[in-house]
């Protein structure tokens, strides 16, 4: 197996990564990143998904939050809230520097990409993270509350309100950036990292064009879902509300027809007699680095054996 | 003495504005402040001196510094230099907390006077600081290496060109705040606050109709030259530039025709003989909160000798 792309959304697949990054050069791997979560506040780009990636890559996450950038204060977010400012979006101290540079880079006419890419060389990221578009997605969420904005619902509401579905707004008009383009010529791969179906994962395959640009490579989805609970975020809490059984089989239902293997956890290992397709159980919750790359190593092991295809 | 305006610039001029409010209250004192050192930086709109107004009457005074606000830390600029961005401007974070709110409310179409009452009310603070005007006025520094917008001269350049003149941008289009002609309609007299003549006091003086709303009263200023030096700021170092000898007689000089009381400091006593006008010595170095206020009072005092105008 010689390259690879993995699409990711947040930290969950941000983990597993850093693990394919520190197994496979920048050569072999490029991670394609969903851009349905960003949005703009206080004149600001915000980039969730790109921004856990950057910062799992570069080790400057934050452990003991799960989220943000390490050794984060919050000076800047609740001197604003005391100046009657909006502050219910934790923008860290250092973590709001890089959306002002990334602001910065876009009011100089860089496109998304070559603002990440300006960040990342900063931070000393070796890899490719390529937003899936360079064009705007706005993941939208319906709920019983009406419509929201994906943070609004996210991190405003903090997920309270039920979900009955989701719209991306501009995907119809979005077209997929020319790096992943370009990577998928000789790509011998695809990934789809631990992260939400719906939310995370759904806005990059929707780009118009993108699931057709992949059809004909082997594709692995890793579940989410371990022992019928989301490991992070809230991937089961929108299955309950969507009447999906909150199953890894059920993750693998919502990619039914796009691709050929799925990986499991460990604790799940007897529904792999559920699947119609290739699985394999493997310890998926990663705590520690070696986590991560066992994960990402059993990954490209699996990937090999769908070669033929 | 019942109504004053008050004219001040940066941290010399807040240190009397702060006095001044204490002995006074909203309905007894307005500030002036200038606004030629605004620039716009970051996608933010940086009101440098109506800033360093706010933090001193709102207590939140950066003392160790002598400027920016107190308990102060740095991560977002340090994090930002590391991005390749602009970091020559120092913003702390909890400063830069302001200058966001700040554009946000000019951005939801407040004018910068209502910007100012509405982050000064979310601070306590009870007197009305009033931008000389709403118009952008912006100070550019001739010097031996050209022209230079006043924070680029001040900041990054470190005050280290040689000074050979000023042009206030924008000024002969600027319209005094409309606060300060109301406030002007029954004022019985004007305090001209320690703060630099060139790029503090000129930039308010100059703004179309100004010094004639105010001739009519009995107008004091105090030197911001004590001992042939300036007790902050590049004063000083502009005076030689300019050819100007560092006295505060020099700076009596500047305001000739416009003022009719001076007052310089006790170190200055043996100047006021060299005077043509009203003056007092006292101590105006400003090192305690005491200090600040029996300045103030000094300054009361000498103006209502002066009424009979």
């Amino acid at each position: 197996m010689a390259k690879i792309l993995a699409l990711t959304g947040g930290v969950g697949g941000a983990k597993l990564a850093l693990g394919l990054s520190k197994i496979l050069g920048p050569e072999e791997v490029m991670f394609a990143v969903n851009v349905g979560d960003d949005f703009e506040h206080l004149g600001l780009h915000i980039s969730p998904d790109i921004d856990s990636l950057t910062y799992a890559l570069s080790g400057e996450n934050n452990q003991e939050l799960g989220w943000g950038r390490a050794g984060e204060t919050w000076q800047f977010i609740e001197t604003l809230g005391g100046l009657g400012g909006e502050a219910w979006f934790r923008l860290g101290d250092k973590d709001l520097a890089l959306h002002m540079r990334r602001a910065q880079l876009l009011k100089d006419n860089k496109t998304l990409t070559q603002a990440t890419a300006e960040i990342a060389a900063h931070m000393g990221i070796k890899h490719t993270m390529a937003p899936i578009s360079d064009d705007p997605i706005r993941t939208m969420v319906n709920t019983a509350n009406g419509e929201l904005a994906f943070q609004h619902y996210f991190v405003r509401e903090q997920c309270k309100p039920a979900v009955t579905g989701f719209r991306f707004e501009g995907i119809e008009q979005a077209k997929i950036n020319p790096a992943i383009k370009a990577w998928l010529q000789d790509c011998d791969g695809v990934i789809i990292c631990p992260s939400n179906p719906f939310v995370s994962v759904a806005p990059i395959l929707q780009v118009p064009g993108f699931k057709q640009a992949i059809a004909h490579l082997p594709i692995i989805a890793v579940s989410p879902i371990v022992a019928g609970m989301a490991l992070k975020g809230p991937a089961a809490k929108m299955m309950q509300e969507l009447q999906i059984p909150t199953t890894a089989k059920a993750i693998a239902d919502q990619y039914e027809g796009l691709i050929n293997g799925f990986v499991l956890d460990e604790t799940d290992a007897q529904s792999i007699g559920d699947l119609t397709l290739p699985a394999i159980a493997t310890q998926s919750v990663m705590v520690t680095l070696e986590d991560r790359v066992g994960l990402a190593r059993e990954c490209i092991r699996f990937l090999d054996t769908l070669q033929s295809k």
